[in-house]
């Protein structure tokens, strides 16, 4: 654990992330000890910072603590988590607040082979997610909703569960992002008031294009998905999972966007080598 | 601070109270070396601990450890945090979770005098709460809409912001319960689908029937506040603050339920010494 770039793993308690959830974070794949997708987790988090108002620490700064963590690693996980620091006086922040930046490495997770090739087991959580659009797309740090959802199952062979907002939408999996195939064209939920949108889901929405698909965002109900012609679930870590089963419901994977899917799973696990070092963007 | 009863302010970066804001808080006032409201303050933390399956730590252990951190103050505040504590994969909370329990002591806030007295100024906040009845109620850990709402302001004359939910009800201040005179009567934001229960406010549901006050929950917007008789505002450390002045509006005092409002300031100043050395309910 690297925390403001000094090698130890305990946090002052009067952090905001700790105190409020004041913060965010990013979960990256990382592979032959580069990160994947640097540029999207980057350009989100930078987003969200000032969509919270909390500085983001320079790129250059973030990829040099990353790679200084996994840069032995083949396969792991790298995720970093940006709070508001100390201080400000009970919710209010503090006029010139001074982020907190906490990079942790973790093992790659034990998924079975299978999922992704033979298609996942997922449930409708009960749990509803509430909405908000001021935190609506955003990876921040107030997940109880999702511990909560994810509480609803033990069973490992269930991969995931589906959350809907409070009027029945359904807005993604506890940790993923949904899509949904409709004669011929891809749908994923809006955004516009809660979930996260994800790097890979973005992914989708830019690489479908060359595939000579159509991808809509619309509001998406039960109904919907049961429906549907085929469905997938997006993370960093994940790529890409067919879904096979939907409740006791069993789907077709045939009408999935197989080269799509390729072309997705190859971009996430590709270290953004060349980009991550080179990029000029304006993050 | 005290974490586990260790005297440290460092916490693991792993505890889940920061990755996921996976726990509870509870603000207490403290008068002459004991806590003020103990009995409902761990009442709300156990019984809020107990939705979110996180077990609850010996309430003497908590305040054995609370009179340690603050013993020798005659005026202060406490603050326990309770968390999930680590482990579990991603949100998947584990199935025995070892809690987390972080006391803190901090200073008694320097609020204006006159504010109890003569009132204060309050304006409506633009962030909206988003609804969930699964942790409505709760005073969880996830307080980035709080954090937002206050940062709306900066005018120190202005001393709290009424919050909305999606629908336009109004549900509270930022870090306050409201109430409302109308023809005799006591109203109060329903808490079904998010806000917090504090403690005062229960205190001033079951004080007022004393007073021959009703205290009805209801669906209450933004017209019904301007054409209220009365508004005051309650937390654990300013009691009761009559509200002067709304917006643009000025709000009289006349009609305010002084005595009511005299009794449950004594409560919630009167440390509670006898009944926090013996209570003997289950909480």
């Amino acid at each position: 654990v690297l925390i403001d770039g000094v090698a130890t793993d305990r946090l002052a308690v009067a952090d905001r992330g700790l105190q409020y959830g004041d913060g965010l974070f990013e979960t990256l794949a990382i592979r032959d000890g580069a990160p994947c997708l640097w540029h999207e987790h980057l350009h989100r988090l930078s987003r969200g910072a000032e969509r919270l108002g909390i500085p983001c620490p320079p790129p250059e700064l973030l990829l040099r603590e990353g790679r200084q963590l996994t840069g032995g690693e083949s396969a792991g996980v790298l995720k970093i988590l940006l709070t508001r620091g100390l201080g400000g006086r009970g919710y209010d922040p503090p006029e010139a607040p001074r982020p907190t930046r906490v990079l942790t490495r973790h093992p790659w997770p034990d998924y079975p082979e299978t999922w992704g090739e033979r298609g996942v087991a997922v449930i409708f959580c009960r749990t509803p997610l509430g909405e908000n659009p001021r935190l609506a797309g955003l990876k921040h740090l107030n997940r109880l909703e999702q511990v909560l959802a994810r509480a609803e199952w033990r069973d490992r062979e269930i991969a995931e569960g589906l959350m809907r907002d409070g009027r029945g939408r359904i807005i993604g999996g506890t940790r993923s992002n949904l899509f949904l195939v409709r004669a011929g064209r891809l749908l994923t939920p809006r955004l516009d008031t809660c979930g996260i949108a994800g790097t890979v889901r973005g992914l989708v929405l830019r690489l479908a294009g060359g595939f000579g698909l159509r991808v809509l965002e619309r509001d998406l109900r039960r109904a919907d998905l049961v429906a549907a012609d085929g469905l997938f679930l997006t993370n960093s870590l994940i790529g890409v999972w067919p879904v096979r089963r939907l409740g006791t419901r069993e789907m077709s994977l045939d009408h999935l966007p197989w080269e799509l899917i390729a072309a997705v799973r190859r971009a996430t696990r590709t270290p953004d080598r060349e980009r991550s070092a080179s990029c000029g963007c304006p993050y």
